[in-house]
């Protein structure tokens, strides 16, 4: 993940900026809620933790983690078949232990540890799933695995799963202002390396964890933590995703056990912020100060993905998609699209002829004939007998892209362009976004969309009344007396 | 581990400075063993793993690995009921999960992965397993729990087994080499985060992977590397050497079964060597040019602890056995023994009474005269009752520790000092060590220390002729069709 990709980029900065002038005083010392005496990094964070309530988050926060679970559930269903989700199932014996939890989209059940890794790696197979800014990576394949499994395993509430969830996304949030973007940039999977301990804060919360064994948690988590972005392109990377939330399970449920690591794990000098960062400035831990106030879901806001297709496809999809709604287009009275996007961007996306589903992911005209003709990008349109269908062929060859003439090498990292549309009758309608790529905060994803992509990721496992069931009840999480309901309406028919 | 405790520190510098002249110019580029071609790293490495036959190793080579696995084997059994061990076993579903792979010391049998984790962890309880300096760690118990338990899954024969053992200490020596002192010094937990590609390597060997899957694993291993020196002290330091030993198995089976990693994990800017070492200088990937020539178990070789006691306490335990069997000294002829250490080492081991057997592994006093007083010092001898003998109490009356006036901060890394004996006849003796811990190739264990040191780490778990027969099978590995005869004798009588 790009740090500016969500549209929201740069609205943090004045915080941020307060947060690094105040490092240089502070150092690595964490003020308590209560006082001002002296606790180390895990201690501060345990604390927050343990104490958040349910009640600190507004209406609109609890809609957007609903929105989240909604979406991760969903990305973790149509992934079930990648093959990164069934070698992990096979080779660690998830498909074979015994256990109460269930792999989202088969028919499983197993312990939490190897239910949260599957999941998280079935999650985050097509990379299809919500992104964080401030935390620099995928927050809710981390959390939301973790969070189900050992709910399930507990007969936890929606509630305090919704709880947990929401506290593992303060803790990833607020972890990586901590930490500051060298920590992603010098390349760590932050999806991991930072993923890791919102697992473990959910699973410390579910577990309902002493603050003293949830720091202890933390520090375990610190000796699990890996992932390289030198694996990104391969199987490895939703791996990751997978390991960032067994292995906060598994670290919370060793520290309920008794298991000891030391508290001083995060600002040791061969720890983890030593280790896992290389800012000169020391770690900016009052973040922790501003726990929840406002909450990471709704500041920076998670943003979530809606189409299946290269990231630079994105914002033209976006594009057509509002200047057709705007000016009532169809197929029939377009002539021809104009695209133009930096230099690389347009080598990579300018695909005129795509020869297969894969190929056509990446390719600006298909991406596009398919928004106008179908108003939506589906994952169904990804097969290869789709590509080749006469009516989405016809509008491609309307499709012009070029390189954009103003827009040099810096643009390269963003994802935005412009777009002319010309119509038969001779109209010309033009858009262009700076950079957008999935939809947060400010330009959020309505439920119409959500269950358009709600139904096109689980319609291969799922009949169309389990899948209007299992979107009502993630829609009514908060008032479930246990979330095995929801599992068990992932389960394929027999 | 420090990088100085081997004796033979040292002894590798003209080597070592061949290898730091000649990166400049390679750079990161690996030549392979038959051709100039560009290899990857872990390409390089794969077609060693792959490549290596048992007929390149001496007799006194499968010495040493067969006094190492026999020390390992031991120091697991010994592990066994350490709260680290209980708890990992119990948290990861060891004693539940069904499987072929032993637990060794105990009635559990479970899958390769759990087996792996729950015997590394226990093997390194005790922090009583071997060093090797290069690797700067502990490289068995990362390597044996990982080729025992995929020799047990598989069944493979002895000889199999101790080739791939063979194939992961090269492993891990040449890659400690690669990466240099900074990877320890800034803080990795080397025994873990270079322990797991000697854990792969074998595995990898055992599974007759194909030199590209061999790649993978690595590759794939990079992404579990983890484990932090900030947790040293805590139960989160021998389990890394668990997560060592499962994570390359896991490593090795899922490119068995098709996961992909990048080939270019190693070298890319945004992989292993960037991340985990932090010298200016390119890594030393030209140490592979030396693969088995000579051997890592040689040269520099493993060092076996003999003593289950501090660190510090060693050399003087080393100096009265020296001195005792040279001059036949016993308790009732010595009148005072006269022990000086730098000034910080002198505090930590100045324990002239020692309230429990934990206070008295420190304890200069205890030691040195558990080590005239019996000719050894045993696990059994740090139970709280031994402490209190009046005959061990009259000993450490005549032990007179104190800062030596000559030995300067420069000293506190060292493990050494000096010992003068003065006898009831006014006789005295003088010893001194300028730096040892554990035994190595210069000064190497005999069989009968180390059958000692086998009866005692095991006698708590196996009655006496199991123990003897353990030995003898281990010492005739290369022998045996199978390995399952190893692992059945630790299991304790019913």
């Amino acid at each position: 993940m790009e740090r500016r990709r969500v549209a929201t980029a740069g609205a943090q900065a004045p915080f941020r900026a307060i947060l690094i002038l105040g490092a240089a005083s502070a150092r690595c010392r964490a003020p308590s809620i209560r006082s001002r005496h002296f606790m180390f990094f895990a201690q501060s964070l345990a604390e927050r933790i343990q104490e958040t309530r349910l009640e600190q988050f507004s209406g609109e926060a609890m809609r957007w983690a609903k929105a989240a679970i909604r979406d991760t559930v969903a990305v973790g269903i149509a992934g079930v078949d990648a093959p990164v989700a069934a070698i992990t199932r096979r080779v660690t014996g998830a498909e074979t232990e015994k256990g109460a939890c269930r792999l989202l989209g088969t028919r499983f059940r197993c312990g939490p540890v190897a239910a949260a890794r599957a999941n998280g790696a079935a999650a985050h197979a097509l990379d299809f799933d919500d992104i964080h800014e401030t935390m620099m990576g995928h927050p809710s394949v981390a959390i939301l695995p973790a969070a189900l499994a050992l709910a399930e395993a507990r007969g936890s509430t929606g509630s305090e799963t919704l709880l947990a969830y929401l506290v593992g996304m303060e803790t990833v949030g607020k972890l990586g202002r901590v930490l500051g973007f060298s920590h992603f940039a010098q390349g760590w999977h932050a999806t991991e390396t930072i993923g890791i301990f919102g697992a473990a804060a959910a699973a410390s919360r579910l577990l309902a964890l002493t603050t003293d064994r949830t720091a202890t948690a933390l520090a375990i988590a610190v000796s699990f933590a890996a992932g390289v972005r030198a694996n990104f392109g391969t199987m490895a990377k939703p791996l990751h995703a997978g390991l960032a939330a067994s292995n906060g399970v598994l670290a919370a449920l060793l520290a309920r056990d008794g298991f000891t690591a030391s508290h001083q794990a995060f600002e040791h000098p061969q720890g983890f912020f030593a280790l896992y960062r290389r800012d000169p400035e020391p770690a900016r831990v009052q973040a922790l100060d501003r726990w929840a106030d406002p909450p990471e879901i709704i500041d920076p806001g998670i943003a979530i993905k809606l189409y299946p297709c290269g990231a630079h496809t994105h914002p033209f999809i976006e594009m057509i998609r509002r200047l057709a709604a705007e000016h009532r287009l169809s197929p029939g009275i377009v002539d021809r699209i104009d695209i133009r996007a930096e230099q690389s961007r347009d080598a990579h996306t300018n695909r005129p002829r795509p020869k297969s589903g894969l190929d056509a992911k990446f390719s600006v005209h298909y991406t596009v004939a398919r928004a106008l003709l179908n108003g939506c990008v589906l994952l169904s349109h990804f097969d290869d007998a789709s590509v080749e269908e006469t009516a989405v062929r016809a509008v491609m060859a309307k499709i012009h892209p070029a390189p954009h003439p103003d827009m040099d090498a810096s643009w390269a990292d963003k994802y935005g362009g412009e777009m002319t549309v010309t119509t038969t009758d001779g109209r010309q309608f033009h858009d262009r976004i700076v950079h957008q790529l999935a939809r947060g905060p400010e330009n959020p994803v309505t439920d119409g969309e959500l269950w358009t992509k709600f139904q096109d990721c689980t319609r291969a496992v799922l009949p169309q009344d389990r899948i209007e069931a299992l979107f009502a009840e993630v829609g009514r999480l908060e008032a479930l007396d246990s979330v095995a309901g929801i599992a068990a309406l992932t389960v394929p028919a027999a």
